[in-house]
């Protein structure tokens, strides 16, 4: 039996949909390996006009989809509208990538004769990997979910997607499905374009199943560890792209602690409270200067003055209370703590501090919610050994003035190699999705050097393919003498339009 | 105690190397990651020149390169003046390829104002991951081992490279690496740059070692299991590039075996015992059809009039002639033999048959060194099936005449998901290495989507990193306003030189 929990009730409703039995799960991906073989012999702007339609429909019914994540995840209106808007924008834009093209890295070699025989005519573009199976995260119901980013990005480089119902939101996991389900059926896409699975039984025989390509996943590392083990048991080995854990260092300088100290602190308590402190790129780690007195008190008094935070579901409660626990018992000291009442899923937000010559690697475990632990450093010095104690993270953050440079330099060079993205004078959460987004990091952040928001996801998806002296025939429409994307020729790169790939 | 060994005569000489100790391995590596740091912070033109530095190097002592060849792998020596010139010409086009700098996939996307608030200027390239241990292969000792492919595009990518020394050719491994080490100080290269280890043990031990960010390999699928058994022992997973195994059917339609049966039978030849089969890319499956007793006459003959082969090393002839009975047990009959001495180190060339309602995965297991499986069929239909039984390869091959279109198709269609490179009318030895190369492909040819020929498999060695509303004082010099490679700004490509990355 599966259940719907409203983490503001701890309400729990048996829900009308069954776990996917492993005959289904084999149906499923007999549906959708027929369709990987239709879905790639579509053209460009066929896929770009499905993935419209998709986003129509999400920004039609966000409505009823804001609805039913009201009462399935804790988080308020206007952040579900928010993200409903951001799962359609990240739909649209990867039409734009399907119809800018050069996300296929298309190239042509003419063929050369040289004194040691011919080289032969090579031609090079990426291809789809077939049916992708989608595992979301329980803190992004849309835009990391059903309708997230891993399915937009599967589905435009032209690949089925089955999807796994998110145990934290099923009734929003079934409606979204619903509703892009419906949608591809009305654009003309294939029956098996979009599938969905239901428990945990049925993931793990997705993962299984030798007809899935690859898995998308956003989640704890456990989840992932064992999924990994299933996929250590199949014939064919695939590729895991897995976000998993992050902690997000955020580095404040002496001179920005005093010039900036009244805004830094609004903003990051608005980074560490927002969605309940439930994001993978929450600022985790404050380092702040010793001196830095009025910033440290107004993070104090803000979090003293917060009531308690309902989150998404009881695990997450209780890891919090857990984590939390452990970084005190490592040597951490609680500055502040909300005073709300609890229940089995909601927690006070809390703000931890250690000098950071006491720090080590075990205050340097992820909370997930609205916890920070600030790190005091006297000494610029103080903070590259502290920072080495620092699992791979999405982000890292720097706050510094203009004039100092080498304050700067000096954070970089230590906090580069660890992380996927570092932000100047702003905060990590609110990732935008864009065409250079970089949404990734080293281990544990992520397993795999890609990224899983922004136009560049697509990449997951795909695998190269070269044609060697092929009849024109046999060639996808894009490697054929005259294209519409921008390609390599013979070296050197070529945009769009100019006509240059005819034989020589 | 190492050796060198003549496969030629047999004769097995000590040589004065001592297996590297796990002390040794971790000095290396601290060496190696005292260069990554320099590496990172020198410009691509002085890279570009260090990868030139090294092809005139190999280019300058080919000689002597050739000789210790000759005297440790059994190839000859117009294979191995081939393989050296290779060898340099990659680092040339790793050059070419770094100066160009498109593959840093530089991209930024301005800042945003909108409704919902404002959207951070992001600006995003690829990284190097930091030092890199590169497995070369027995049957390249020069463009797949320590001067090879792996080398150069980890170096190109901006990362120091250890280099694992090979069994089989342990001389050549050491003059080298001798020769490109020599050339990398000359041209100002800090120490660890390029380091050498020898022995299987300290082969583990460098996959184990924290600060290996990546593996290259090129070998079989039991020492690559082996390795990444070790891989699963770390505390943090790494990138393991494997090229491991492969078919490569080849096949022909029935009007191209009555049209081109003396050609293609010369062609197959010399592409089945060329470098005596032993090569990844040799055709081992041939598909002809039943009526083509000429084109089978002629292979036959061909094969008859062979003598005996002298392979790589030992182990290369025990399996060869372990696994070619194991072909006959299962169905396969011989249709042609050499008939030269047989030694420890040499076998006689084969030629197998089957019908191809008779073939099975049984059938389809690779046979490294000079034989080829000719599967019969009667009609284009059993073709599919048969081809379902043949794990991925790198390439497939169509022989077809042009009016043979719906042939073509039906083979392309059946196979395209099973291969990384489609060749027409040709053979799919002699690997081109340019721009547009792709040398991969499904499971079991490697285990990832990359390729280790041509310019793109320097993706292999590198990672995204973003920045967000950061001072052009900490931006590396491409994505500065004015920059000299090619980028994508706010989505649209722009060439290098074009002038748009200003702030707008």
């Amino acid at each position: 039996m599966l259940y719907s929990t409203d983490p503001r009730s701890g309400r729990r409703t048996a829900v009308d949909i069954e776990p996917t039995s492993d005959d289904e799960v084999a149906a499923t991906l007999e549906r959708a390996t027929a369709a990987a073989h239709v879905l790639r012999s579509e053209p460009r702007a066929w896929r770009s006009h499905l993935l419209r339609s998709l986003a129509d429909a999400l920004t039609r019914r966000g409505e009823e989809l804001v609805s039913a994540a009201l009462a399935e995840t804790g988080l308020t209106r206007s952040r579900l509208e928010g993200e409903v808007a951001r799962a359609a924008g990240q739909f649209r834009l990867f039409a734009d990538v399907v119809d800018e093209g050069s996300y296929l890295e298309a190239a042509i070699d003419h063929a050369v004769e040289s004194p040691s025989g011919r080289a032969p005519e090579i031609r090079r573009m990426l291809v789809p990997l077939g049916p992708v199976a989608v595992f979301g995260s329980s803190n992004f119901p849309f835009a990391f979910s059903v309708a997230g980013g891993d399915t937009a990005s599967a589905l435009a480089a032209g690949n089925p997607v089955i999807l796994k119902a998110h145990s934290s939101h099923i009734e929003v996991s079934r409606l979204s499905f619903e509703i892009l389900d419906a949608a591809a059926r009305s654009a003309g896409a294939p029956p098996g374009t979009l599938e969905i699975v239901y428990g945990q039984e049925a993931g793990r025989a997705l993962v299984a199943h030798p007809a899935v390509r690859a898995v998308g996943f956003t989640g704890s590392q456990s989840t992932a560890e064992a999924l990994l083990e299933v996929i250590r048991g199949r014939a064919e080995p695939i590729p895991f792209y897995g976000e998993l854990s992050s902690l997000n260092p955020l580095i404040v300088s002496a001179q920005a602690a005093v010039a900036r100290s009244t805004q830094i602190a609004e903003g990051l308590i608005q980074s560490v409270l927002g969605s309940s402190g439930q994001l993978c790129t929450k600022p985790g780690l404050l380092f702040v200067p010793g001196a830095a007195t009025e910033l440290v008190d107004a993070l104090v008094a803000a979090v003293s003055r917060e009531g308690s935070h309902v989150l998404l579901n009881d695990r997450i409660a209780t890891s919090y209370r857990e984590i939390s626990g452990r970084l005190v018992d490592a040597g951490a000291e609680t500055a502040a703590r909300g005073s709300g009442p609890e229940t089995e899923f909601s927690v006070n937000p809390a703000l931890l501090v250690i000098p950071a010559h006491d720090f080590t690697s075990e205050v340097a475990e992820e909370v997930f919610g609205p916890l920070a632990v600030i790190v005091r450093y006297r000494d610029v010095s103080e903070i590259p050994p502290a920072l080495d104690a620092v699992p791979g993270s999405l982000t890292a953050t720097i706050h510094s003035e203009p004039q100092e440079q080498d304050f700067r330099a000096a954070v970089v060079d230590a906090i580069e190699d660890r992380v996927g993205r570092i932000v100047f004078n702003g905060y990590p959460t609110g990732v935008r999705v864009s065409w250079a987004q970089h949404h990734g990091g080293p281990w544990p952040a992520t397993n795999t050097q890609h990224t899983s928001v922004g136009a560049t996801a697509i990449r997951r998806f795909l695998r190269p393919l070269a044609w060697q002296d092929a009849p024109e025939d046999v060639l996808p429409t894009e490697l054929r003498n005259d294209s519409d994307v921008p390609r390599r020729i013979d070296g050197a790169l070529i945009l769009a339009g100019a006509s240059t790939a005819q034989g020589r």
